[in-house]
């Protein structure tokens, strides 16, 4: 038996520009996906996710027939990940070995926190290690990254390259390679993460700022190039410590986002409920669409999580996780 | 006894960047300030103005003392106006006559509508009819332009432009020209105002944009760039009638100017209320800081002006006004 489990993730600046090749600026949250891969004796992939949704899947992968026990859309589709790595791995590396999969997870699905990634990239360490492969982390985040973009038709690197590595990274897409760099980061960061039910798809929502980015490519080539160089800008004031200006930066990225037409009333009550009550700067994080929000907090973690909350969100509060991918 | 009228104004586009040089689009509201003036035969000016504030107001201007028998320091603003036009017109052209004048408004003061402009510029044409001075729109746009800086101390051309000219206007700071072109809009223009109290003064929100941007330049140069983007499509969608695309671009500049800052939770309330109920486009007008939103409808006039209130705002519906300052 082996059990993988690698962070969730939040944005902290370049959300959609990144899919145009500016820098982003994601950082693992202590909060965690799990799984656990026990070889079999046959050919078969059995996956069970008792956390991942309510009633009980189980999924079978049997001479390339793919069948689940289940109605809900969204665990199969967060079970797609999971098949599509271990296809993958035995694509790629010719290594295929049937088991029992297990997976739970302390973030909620489709929230837009990188559990996908997460259960990926776990996936991938954890059927890697019991098979006896084995791969590095840049090896790990590229078959993740090709795993959702297998799955999702596209994808940016972000959510598999943090969930390999933790920490806070800049990412930034080169050709087909990922240039992932470290940051050094002097300080706690103190967040609350909002969420509330996803009202679109990232998938609809980057098609939709795709749309806009072709129909007003003047207007809209030049806020992504704004977004860009505030991903730049918060790199120097995260390493210089400098939380004032971090905040600064989240409100005025928030407000890019608002004009590629990705946030919500429900996600702009939760940033400016956080702000109210203390907040040094908040923003929509992820793809929009619903989701979550982020707010840096520095003494009022209570209040913000209260304010939150009383626009009817729930919260998870969290910090920066060093840890990526690992073996527990 | 001579009674000028000029009209209100909402900015459709490019609010904050016309500071720094960019286009700025503007229209005139149906909604109008008034001013009567009667020649008197000594050389006091004294000012009535029973709309623009619940108490009566009365103020004397006798050898250059300038005297307001009422505590009311919004309505003192506005009445400075007044004073400073007369005494501009004294020192540019040689004319001085005392004169009661009564001055009204069909707008609600210090909502962004322009108020202070449509009464500076009625008075200016007022005055000046009365004295027999003989100024064209463009004199009297520059000396209502000078007045407003005077009393501001900076001051965009906007406000006394388009309450000189009516109709829909392009207005860009040249030097120190107004460079002004009128625009060809080939339909109606139905929007509703929504307005809370202004928390903040225009003067505060332009210097805390400027703060932004010494402080963030590579990142707000580029968004100010993006507004006059903003700006200049939206007169090409206005002049071709694709009333589709002025909505969306008025949704982009909203997210614009919350990335400047310049939005509250009351303004994004009434924008988001006004889009859910059918508006094709919202974003707030003028300077921000609480204040008016505008909501372009079509049909759904009666729906989007209850959804606006529903936030705790007024609401006033109107139209392009064709009709510049004039003698009633």
């Amino acid at each position: 038996m082996v059990i993988a489990s690698a962070p969730g993730k939040v944005t902290l600046f370049g959300e959609h520009a990144v899919v145009y090749g500016e820098p982003a600026i994601v950082m693992a949250i202590n909060k965690r996906a799990y799984v656990e891969v026990n070889l079999r004796n046959d050919s078969k992939i059995r996956v069970i996710a008792p956390d991942i949704v309510i009633k009980g899947v189980v999924l079978t992968f049997d001479q390339n027939i793919f069948s689940v026990e289940s109605e809900v859309a969204s665990a199969r589709s967060e079970l797609s990940y999971i098949v599509k790595a271990i296809e993958l791995i035995a694509k790629n590396y010719g290594v295929f070995k049937g088991a029992d999969i297990r997976v739970w997870s302390e973030m909620p699905v489709g929230a837009g926190l990188g559990t996908s990634a997460a259960i990926t990239i776990a996936t991938i360490k954890a059927y890697s290690e019991a098979t006896g492969l084995d791969l590095d982390k840049k090896s790990i985040a590229v078959l993740g990254w090709q795993t959702e973009r297998e799955v999702q038709g596209t994808a940016s690197p972000m959510d598999t390259s943090i969930a390999t590595y933790g920490g806070i990274i800049q990412v930034q897409p080169l050709n087909n390679d990922i240039n992932i760099e470290r940051l050094k980061v002097p300080m706690k960061l103190p967040i609350i993460i909002g969420y509330v039910s996803r009202e679109y798809k990232t998938k609809d929502m980057v098609a939709k700022v795709r749309l806009l980015k072709e129909k007003y490519g003047n207007i809209i080539n030049p806020i992504i190039s704004a977004i860009g160089q505030v991903s730049r800008k918060a790199r120097i004031s995260l390493e210089s410590g400098d939380l004032k200006e971090v905040g600064e930066l989240m409100n005025i990225n928030h407000g890019l986002l608002e004009a590629l037409g990705v946030s919500t009333k429900q996600l702009n009550d939760m940033v400016y409920a956080a702000r109210k009550a203390g907040a040094i700067g908040a923003k929509l994080t992820g793809a929009g669409g619903g989701g979550c929000i982020i707010a840096l907090t520095l003494e009022k973690h209570e209040s913000v999580s209260l304010a939150i909350k009383s626009v009817g969100a729930q919260t998870l509060e969290s910090d920066i996780s060093e840890k990526g991918v690992l073996i527990e």
